[in-house]
């Protein structure tokens, strides 16, 4: 392993997903298509939390899915009928689209350019699909080298998590070409209901950064306004009540308003996918000269909220950075 | 006037209203009561852009208002039959209820407590409504000075602003007792429609105090998000669209972020004065020992808004420091 | 007591000091003066922790004082000769100069306007000396009613601590009128060693903010850096010796970086104390329309702290807040 | 070039340089030692604005230089004497000390483990001193990856810019095994002046985050301080000068200090430099689960000072982005 800390080379990386028996070998099986103009073979890389549910969904709703085999695949995806295939290259040979589902984007250039990888195996006409969340900026640059492979891109990141996914309601925010948003639509159809083409490539990321910056803002506005209240001595739950009918009315106010109210921290959305998300933001800010002083704020808040061992909470948790500061709680919940 | 900055003395204060002429001279007057129960002997001090309308509704209702008369009174108020006082202290002797509505802290306390103030013209069973935005903490020291007359005293700010002032649909925010707030409720309802008696004395202001904190803090997040995106190159309009449906959806970005796209920063509410409510704020987080970051920040902002020339402009006009310090407007309007 | 949290009327409030059984009755005692041209009868209000030492150093350097009588006033003060007056306005009758020395801007005011208080007693041809650390804004209007009298008006605030003016080495920050401040001078260096007359009134004052932001940020940046080095596993006072040969280099990180070290928050200044020197600034700031981003954090840090329970410790120990975000400490000490 | 943004395959990136005509073919020549325990046998990669008179230093010291010749070299290293290699890889092969001076944590993690890079080309006892400013993080798993080659890793950053590499009177903070240090130290010494062994491996690194840290938060104090001065209406250079005597003063108040009066904002240390600098504190601060808020908030007021065109402003230059949020200059300069 000569790159510590990062992946390259062939396609081996353990966030991957892959099978240990290989039952459908891919390139060498026929798949009967039930409805001719529905019916599409799709790549899917990245059969993690988000990506296993979302995949299952396409294969119920008639496509024939191409994923990886080189190491665990979930046994549903394979009993569903999904062909396994050797590499990432060999998904992109025998899909139409190709979708990539995976954490971040490092993980997205290494699907799509190590050897071996996506850009490898497409031909002209081909669809690559990324629904990570990842680098806005990236996204342009990697959407214009698969251009130039004939292909369209679109980025195509969700919001909604893991109950989104599998519920098939995932809030879906796309950015590239018109008509490779048309011929995608029905997949994204499959997995979930709210789902808008905001503009050209990049756009899709820049519209799911800029719903991160205003979810975790607000979490932490409410957090400083109750805790506020709370320690100023009025009930919390009132003063919430009393603040949903006006301006202040949200629906971090509702929900997340509510878990402080009464302790529940169980995510939900983790701050430590809270923080990933900030640093794109951040990271994007610097490339394109922007000051975010409330976003770069929350970060460092919410690396508080690690420290204090909340990774794994659901992100209104970052109102205990507040508290602990305060040596207060909003509730005893 | 050997004080700078600071009123003190027999309240003369230009921020108070009275009369040039006075007409109905308080004390000597006998009005004809038309609704036996619920008209009532009512003090309003403090006639300016908000109190004057509330005034004029309590007086449409059916009430007999005292009114202060050593400087300008608007002649509405007068012509609707409310009797001029020489002094604050009448208005106290002459009234059930003396309501308040004046610009900050200082201004409260010496209207209540300097001679010839509320304080003195007071007694058993009289009810102080409080309607300005101070701070909570004074707030309770005040009540508790007022308490020691033997009379309640009611904290009730408001939110809605002028127009919410005239069309009577304030939202009021309530701190004080069970019995008293029975009391004066029929007035609160000749001003405002979200009424909410959120608890003790002290609650009313802290509840307002909150609201301003969300509302600020989720301005400037609305405005780092769509900042972001236009800068990102997509386009603001759909990106506030897109975000709508989801977590990022607030009052706040359908109204304000559209005045950031629009480009229609008149007020609405104007940011000194939100300025003067996140002083409240801090201040009162320093006194509690709480950290409030954003809002510290944010507060930093609008001291830049008004660098710009915006102390003036509505509040979301916040954006438009972001937009200074990128060299970037979210939009062309 | 009407004015809850102000101090009005005649001056006796409690931060002022004063004598149990007066024994030299201001204006009734004659006294033998040393030197002819340096002996100055001298008024000083305010003998506290600062104050009194002050007032000790200029009765051994020959000069009359008149003090205030009312409540305690330290023994050896009166022991030492000074004389003791019933009033502040009286102190101002019988001195050439009059300094204060008290907590705040109210204080100030009070001390200067109210009822009974300096401004009264002052005739044509007298100085005053505001020693105090308030508002450099307040200042100005202070000096301007003062002047009205035909007195000059110094500001000159102070650092050093308790220390320092015991030792006679404080540093002195004036601003005021140059033949005031030559006038003046002979009393400076009883009480001080590094002695500017920085410029005109409120100079002196927005010297000291201004180096009250400095000393407060430089903290908060050493903090960081020691606590980055030491959870990132280095050896912090390895670190902080070899920063101290380069650009990092200064007081703060020499005596407050060795003070994290070796866990040493015994005062030194106290937090307290530096959150209302910040507090001075930011509202300046909101003033003058500036943005002092690094001060509003760093202020609501010292909010936390005091919720930590650090009031009382030495301003260094602002690092404690960033190690109870971090669970973790610089130093075990 | 399949990876946008990123760099992989053989060493090939323009950041490093190389010969056009290679005069001395590396690993065919033979050089006189002069001095047989001084001379060593030296790899330098990275013959950037640092690496350049660094590298002539150590030529002009009496040792013997392996560079890199794909591409540009400096016509002054090659008529030095330099060999001229082939591969990065070549390199390693020929030396027993190999010197890194590249831009960022990528540059090093390319040079050192791409193929064709140093790591194929090292064997037992050599020694790797990376002279880059990187991440203390990735630092340790590289001088760990080295070390199983039964090499001894430094980490060397440095202080002092391009002035100080010319001048030989660097600031080097170093991290790794003593008598690694020992053998370096003569290299060291051809360089630089203030010459620490802080610890162990990555301790170099966080000393020079640490560093960073200070002055862009004291540069930052600074010019909060000096605006606040300057906008209440003080002399700034007055200012400075009575605060260099107390607590407030540094080096920075000093250099930095002056240039914000002066005006002169030609680089010294460029802003663009102090952001990538900021960034790496930022990211060890999301590794390690730290807060560094005005770390943070700093590098958002870079990215403005970015926008406002000054990434090649010294970095005093910061001063501006408070001036222009104040439409206010510290001084006409």
């Amino acid at each position: 392993m000569p790159h510590p800390g990062y992946t390259s080379g062939v396609i081996e990386s353990p966030r991957l997903e892959a099978s240990g028996e290989t039952v459908a070998v891919c390139g060498q099986q026929e798949f009967v298509q039930r409805t001719q103009e529905r019916n599409m073979k799709v790549g899917f890389v990245g059969l993690g939390i988000m990506g296993h549910p979302m995949a299952l969904n396409l294969i119920k709703g008639g496509h024939q899915l191409f994923v990886y085999g080189k190491r665990r695949l979930p046994v549903d995806v394979r009993e569903a009928g999904a062909t396994v295939c050797d590499t990432v290259k060999a998904i992109a040979e025998n899909s139409e689209i190709v979708i990539l589902m995976v954490p971040d984007t490092p993980d997205v250039r290494s699907v799509l350019f190590d050897p071996g990888g996506v850009a490898e195996g497409l031909s002209s006409g081909k669809i690559v699909v990324d629904m990570s969340s990842i680098s806005p900026i990236e996204t342009k640059l990697f959407a214009a080298e698969i251009n130039k492979k004939g292909c369209d891109y679109l980025d195509a990141p969700v919001s909604g998590g893991e109950v989104g996914a599998k519920a098939a309601s995932l809030t879906i925010m796309v950015g590239g070409p018109e008509q490779a948003f048309a011929k995608v639509k029905p997949l994204f159809e499959l997995m979930g209901k709210n789902i808008t083409l905001v503009g050209g490539n990049g756009d899709g990321q820049t519209t799911k950064v800029a719903n991160q910056i205003i979810v975790a803002l607000t979490i932490e506005a409410v957090g400083e306004a109750l805790l506020f209240a709370s320690r100023a001595g009025a009930d919390p739950a009132k003063v919430r009540q009393a603040l949903m009918g006006g301006f202040a009315s949200s629906r971090i106010l509702e929900l997340h308003g509510e878990r402080m109210i009464k302790r529940n921290f169980d995510p939900g959305f983790r701050i430590e996918l809270h923080q990933k998300d900030l640093n794109l933001a951040l990271q994007g800010a610097r490339s394109l000269s922007l000051s975010l002083p409330n976003t770069a704020t929350t970060q460092e808040l919410f690396n508080a909220a690690a420290a204090l061992g909340g990774k794994g909470w659901d992100h209104s948790g970052l109102v205990r950075v507040l508290e602990h500061l305060a040596r207060h709680e909003v509730a005893k919940g």
